[in-house]
C-alpha cells in the first residue's frame, strides 16, 4: 500500500514525464520563422518546473473520472501561458529578475526583444493548440479557450500582474493583497483546475463549483507559502534569490499578519480546500495530495 | 453612380465607424482588475488607425455573399492582434519609437511594464472574443482560432518581427526580405481576408484559393508601399518619422530595387493581386477597391 507522499510523487513524476515529452513536441523548432525565437520558446518552456499547473490539470480530469489523455493538451496549454507570464514578469521592465529556477532568465539567456516575443508567441502557441486538441469536441474546446483567456487576460492573470506593480512600495490591506493575488496566481490556478474538470462531457454544476472553491482557497494558499518562503527559505533550494520580496518593499502575507498569522491562514486555506472536495471519493485523492504538498512544499 | 474613389471612400468610413464602436464596447472597462492596465488597453486600440484589417475581412465576408454582421467580431480580433503587435514593437527594446499615428506609444503614455502587460491582455482579448463570437457555429469559430493563430504566432507575425530584428544592419536578399515581411505583417493581412471568407460556411476551396492569393500579393504591395513611403514620405501625414528605416540601417525594397524598381514591383502585386479574383463578379469590387488603395495610400 502506497503512502500519500509516495502515490503523489509517482504522478507528479508520471505527469511530468508526460507533460515534457508532450511539450517538447510541440516546440520542436521548424525550418521557418526565426530560429532564435523558437530556441527562446525551447529555453523558457522545457527548463524544468515543478509543472504544477498541468498537475492539477490532470489530476482534476481523474476527479471527474476521466481519462487523462484527454487533459494532456489543456494541461500543456496552461504551462505555455504560466511560461509565457514568467518570461514577461522577468523583464526589466518588470520584475527585473536575472534567475529563475536557478537558471538565467529569458532576457538575459537571449535578449530582452527575443524575451517579449518568446513570451507572445507561447501565449498565441497555448491558443492554437487548444483550439485543435483531441479528444475533445468542439463544444468543449470552445468552453476552454474562453476560461483560459478568462482566466489569464486583463480580468485575470496579466490584470493581477499590473496590480502587483502598482502595489510596490506601498501598504496594502489584507482585502487588497487577496484580490491582486486572486487575478495574478489565483486565476490561472483555478482554471488548470476547472479545465481539467472539462474535459468531462458530463461533469455536473455542482462539482465544478466544488472543484472552483478548492482551486481557489489552494491558489490562496500557494501564495501564502510562496511568500513564506521568500521569508525563510534558502536561495539554493527556491532558485531565487531569498528575501526579493522583501529587498523590493512588495507587500506579503507574512509582512501583513506576521510569520506566524500567514501560516495559521495557510493552515485554514488548506483545511477549506479539503473540505470543499468532500462530495469526491477516492477518485479525488490526487486533488487531496496536491493540496498537502502545495502547503508544505520547500521550492 | 459612385466612382470607385467614393464607393471605397464610404465603405471604408462605415466599416471604421462600426469596428470602433464595437471596439469600444470590448473595451470598456471594469471595476475589476487594474485600471492604468485597462486605459492603456483602450489608449492603444482606440487611438485611431486605419482600420485596414478589419476592412479587408468584411470586404471579403462580403466577397463571398456573407452578411457583414458575421465579420464583426473576427475584424474586431484582428485589429486587438495588430493592436498588441503595434505596442510590442514600439518597446525600447524593439524598435523604440515614440510616435505612432501622430500620437506618443503606449510605453510613452504610461509607462513600459504597462505597455507589455497591456500588449499582452489584447492578445487574450483576441481569442477570448473569438471563441464566443455571435453568428458563428463552433466550427468555424475555432478554424479562425486555429488561422489566427498560426498566422500571429511564431511561424507568422511575431516570427516575422523576430526575423526583422535579427536583420537591422545586415544586408538581405530579396528573398530574405519577403521571407520577413510574409511572416511581419503578410501573415495577418492574409489571415484578415481568410476569416472573413471562413464566416460564410459554404465557402469553396477554389474561393479560399483564390483570396489567399489576392491577399498574399496585398500584403507584399502593402509593405512595398510602407518602404516607398518612409523614403518619399512626409512625417506630419505618416504619423513616425519619415527616413526612420534608413536611419537604423534597415533592409527595404527601395535599398535593395531602387526607388523606380520598388514602384514597378508594387505595380506587379497589384496586377496579380486584381488578376486573382477574376472569379468574382461585383461582389469582389470593394476588395478591387481595397488593392488599389493600399498601392495609392499617402500614410
Amino acid at each position: 500500500m502506497s503512502t500519500p507522499k509516495t502515490r503523489l510523487t509517482t504522478f507528479l513524476e508520471k505527469c511530468r514525464n508526460r507533460i515534457d515529452a508532450d511539450l517538447e513536441k510541440q516546440l520542436s523548432t521548424s525550418g521557418n520563422g526565426s530560429d532564435r525565437l523558437q530556441q527562446a520558446m525551447r529555453y523558457s518552456v522545457l527548463g524544468g518546473g515543478k509543472r504544477i499547473r498541468p498537475a492539477l490539470c490532470l489530476a482534476a480530469a481523474a476527479a471527474v473520472g476521466q481519462d487523462e489523455e484527454s487533459a494532456i493538451v489543456p494541461a500543456c496549454c496552461l504551462e505555455l501561458i504560466h511560461a509565457y507570464s514568467l518570461i514577461h514578469d522577468d523583464l526589466p521592465a518588470m520584475d527585473d529578475d536575472e534567475l529563475r529556477r536557478g537558471r538565467a532568465t529569458t532576457h538575459i539567456a537571449f535578449d530582452e526583444a527575443t524575451a517579449i516575443l518568446a513570451g507572445d508567441a507561447l501565449q498565441t502557441l497555448a491558443f492554437g493548440l487548444l483550439a485543435e486538441a483531441p479528444w475533445l469536441d468542439n463544444h468543449t474546446r470552445l468552453a476552454m479557450i474562453r476560461e483560459l483567456a478568462s482566466a489569464s487576460g486583463h480580468l485575470g492573470m496579466v490584470g493581477g500582474q499590473a496590480i502587483d506593480l502598482e502595489s510596490v512600495g506601498r501598504s496594502l490591506t489584507i482585502e487588497q493583497l487577496e484580490k491582486m493575488h486572486r487575478h495574478k496566481t489565483g486565476a490561472l490556478i483555478a482554471a488548470s483546475v476547472r479545465l481539467g474538470a472539462l474535459t468531462a462531457p458530463n461533469v455536473t454544476e455542482n462539482q465544478l463549483h466544488a472543484l472552483t472553491i478548492y482551486s481557489q482557497t489552494l491558489g490562496l494558499a500557494f501564495q501564502v507559502q510562496d511568500d513564506l518562503l521568500d521569508v525563510e527559505g534558502d536561495t539554493t533550494v527556491i532558485g531565487k534569490p531569498q528575501g526579493s520580496d522583501v529587498a523590493r518593499a512588495k507587500p506579503t502575507y507574512p509582512s501583513l499578519l506576521g510569520t506566524a498569522g500567514a501560516r495559521d491562514y495557510l493552515s485554514q486555506l488548506l483545511d477549506a480546500s479539503l473540505a470543499s472536495l468532500e462530495g469526491f471519493g477516492t477518485e479525488g485523492d490526487i486533488l487531496r495530495d496536491m493540496a498537502g504538498y502545495v502547503v508544505a512544499r520547500t521550492h
